[in-house]
């Protein structure tokens, strides 16, 4: 028995009805439009083999994997030597076997190679799971959160790249969220402009700088690449292209001309072209594409078209979501040649974006819509069978458990936010009537009990 | 990269999509019936502070609870002192600060108390999310599973323990499972038998001997007293108790008679005698509840009515649910006064049973009904864009996203079980038409284009 005051680990959750009504409402937008997409879902377990995650996500990555300490006796492993030299990791690893999902992408690559002669490919799968990491926890940033992720794997085709930004704006517009922009980018683009600047080799570092534009600008970009050794030459040529501007089209055609001869970049000019012209002969219901040649993308994974999206501008927040594609990832655990197209959807930004916007409508929840009063023995049963009686119509209802003070019993009517409620006390029992009191207006009218169910359905 | 093939952790399992809309098709009925009742729910995170959970669930319990590694430089606080002792746990829980969630029942009483607060009393919750437990993973034994619970906290009412009644019986019915039936005893009838055969002071032994009962039998029982030095005078006038059978009705007056003068039993038999009257006059849909005076339920926390739910007999399993009331678990967390009343679904024994009797629904998923096949360049624009107006409609509809083989685009369909594929090639692209093709029949006809929307309205 403790008498602490109960708490919770920092950087985790709990989450009360009226958040859950919130959040399910998303949800369930995800799936909906997920599922008319033709996507499935999958689940895998929340702890994986060690050997699975380790290294898949880097250096950093790897010390934000929370590990599970082996069970029972299995601790004796522990590699005493390596605590006394110092190497905490390395006795770390001697302590755990399993660890905590980090991501959706790596199980998921996981489950696709281990899964392969069960699955038809293309694999159209939906996931949305739970996934931990170890980060300091801070003010939106959490060690426990939501991922949702769509891919499909197997038969590389431009359609998937179009189809996963008609379901981005499928879902917006089901959430009624205005002006959301995709920017969109190609890796191969990103290596063609390094081969046009004469700097191929430093590939990483090029796109590592480039990614910060956002955040350090172009001056800041062009200090980093400097401090990286990048000559001056290729500083020049870069400065034009971080000037890029206007639209989709006019910048495409811009980067088209500049990269004219760049046998690296074709490919990437081709799909983003062909993308830029299905949506003018396309329109898009809520949100707008547009190209962006310095979008990066912090994962090295990517091979071909990137996407990060950008909320409304009025909104202060980073991305709510991003993606692209690759070709290698299920080579990780043995299964080549199984190109895949991914974006991923973040809950809890999206989540505060319609929050702040006041997106979620009013009603939501299955809430309760009458709460019967308790009156005492003499005539709760009475009540109790009428509440069994909405509810098999499906109305969602309640009965007071006990027959506390009325005032109570109200006040509880009215924190549940329930709008109506019954009473059935000694006298009204007598007459075989009850009373139906509106808790907003406290407007209430009396009329007999045989008449309930059908009074209450012309209510609703 | 690892050239392994890729494996799971033991005990815990991938859940791929066919599986996944079956659990989600029981999931969706637990909701809707806990939603009807007024149920709302809750979410607690994943991981709790250890002190949260150790101590709560007895010996054995500890030692099942998953402990999650500190991260990075706080495995420095590693007590190697105990390590060398041999005192293993000690040096576990000196580097771990925080485990998984072992039930839901301690999260829900550490979340009431923390919330007390912001709860509206009775607090109705329901609760579905998964638990861990570093059990030895065996058949049907898993490491990780899915727990759903309903409880009410706040005010205690024998209504409660009929609502609870009636929501086993609106949930089995919902599934189209017969043959359930929920064995009830009361924690104070118990406490009575005690008495009356005086070994009161030895109650949990006399319970957990009790409660073998259904695995070794009478004798079995019998022995295990004799052995905890139970007198053959105790185990005399136990015998008759042992023997009870019949309706719930003949075995509560018989009961009743036996505790006639019992203190200690009056307020159980009361609220049996109160259920027992209840569903004489409303009857139950599918479910069937009886009188079972040597259920004990192996959880210490109860002190009023408890009960288990039973499978339909030709099933060969053990408990699909069970519950009962306790009037003091918040106090573990500093709430005192909050009875409550439980029961829990066991999901996954559930899932077993409608897969045996072959319950679940033909047709469930939100399966793609039509597959545009892909042709090409030529014509690839244009099923997409029937693809597209399809799903604006809500028509789960899929397009196959390269030019394969056709053969491969034919096997696609019906390895996903798409009932119809839509074929627009070069010649129908010329004459605006398109092949609609039944894949179960093989019968295919040819339509106009501009009528695809409305011939797939009146196909579905």
């Amino acid at each position: 028995m403790s008498s602490k005051k109960p708490s919770i680990p920092k950087g985790t959750r709990d989450f009360s009805p009226k958040e859950l009504v919130k959040r399910n409402y998303l949800k369930q937008h995800l799936i909906a439009a997920f599922e008319n997409y033709g996507f499935q879902t999958i689940e895998t377990p929340s702890f994986e083999r060690s050997e699975t995650l380790m290294g898949k996500y880097g250096q950093e990555g790897d010390r934000l994997i929370f590990k599970i300490l082996n069970s029972g006796d299995k601790v004796k492993s522990a590699d005493l030597k390596a605590f006394e030299e110092g190497n905490l990791s390395q006795f770390s690893n001697s302590l755990s076997e399993k660890a905590l999902r980090y991501d959706l992408t790596v199980p998921f690559a996981r489950y696709v190679a281990q899964h392969q002669n069960e699955i038809q490919f293309p694999f159209r799968r939906y996931q949305i799971q739970t996934v931990w990491r170890a980060d300091r926890p801070q003010h939106g940033r959490f060690q426990e959160f939501l991922q949702c992720d769509a891919d499909v794997v197997g038969e590389p085709s431009i359609w998937q790249e179009i189809e996963a930004i008609l379901l981005y704006d499928q879902v917006f517009s089901d959430l009624n969220l205005d002006g959301v922009t995709i920017h969109l980018n190609h890796r191969k683009l990103l290596a063609g402009i390094a081969k046009l600047i004469g700097v191929e080799s430093k590939l990483i570092e090029f796109t590592v700088a480039l990614d910060k534009l956002d955040k350090i600008g172009q001056q800041g970009v062009i200090d980093e690449l400097t401090v990286k050794g990048f000559s001056s030459d290729a500083i020049d040529r870069l400065n034009p292209i971080l000037e890029l501007d206007g639209s989709f089209d006019s910048q495409l055609k811009t980067i088209t001309e500049i990269l004219n001869e760049n046998d690296v970049a074709q490919e990437g000019l081709e799909e983003l072209s062909f993308i830029n012209e299905y949506f003018k002969a396309n329109t898009l219901k809520k949100i707008k594409v547009d190209l962006d040649v310095t979008l990066a993308r912090g994962l090295n994974y990517y091979t071909g078209l990137i996407l990060e999206v950008a909320p409304p501008a009025e909104v202060k927040m980073g991305s709510i979501g991003g993606g692209g594609r690759y070709d290698n990832l299920t080579d990780l655990f043995g299964l080549k040649n199984t190109s895949g197209f991914g974006i991923s959807f973040g809950f809890d930004r999206i989540y505060l974006v319609l929050e702040e916007l006041n997106l979620f409508p009013k009603t939501l929840a299955n809430q309760p819509r009458f709460l019967f009063l308790n009156f005492g023995e003499e005539t709760a049963a009475c009540s109790f069978e009428y509440l069994m009686k909405l509810r098999r119509e499906g109305i969602v209802s309640e009965f007071y458990p006990t027959d506390s003070k009325l005032k109570k019993q109200f006040i509880y009517a009215n924190q549940r936010s329930i709008p109506f409620v019954i009473m059935i006390g000694s006298e009204e029992f007598k007459n075989q009537e009850f009373i139906l009191k509106e808790m907003d207006t406290g407007a209430q009218s009396q009329y007999p009990l045989k008449e309930l169910i059908q009074k209450i359905k012309e209510i609703l």
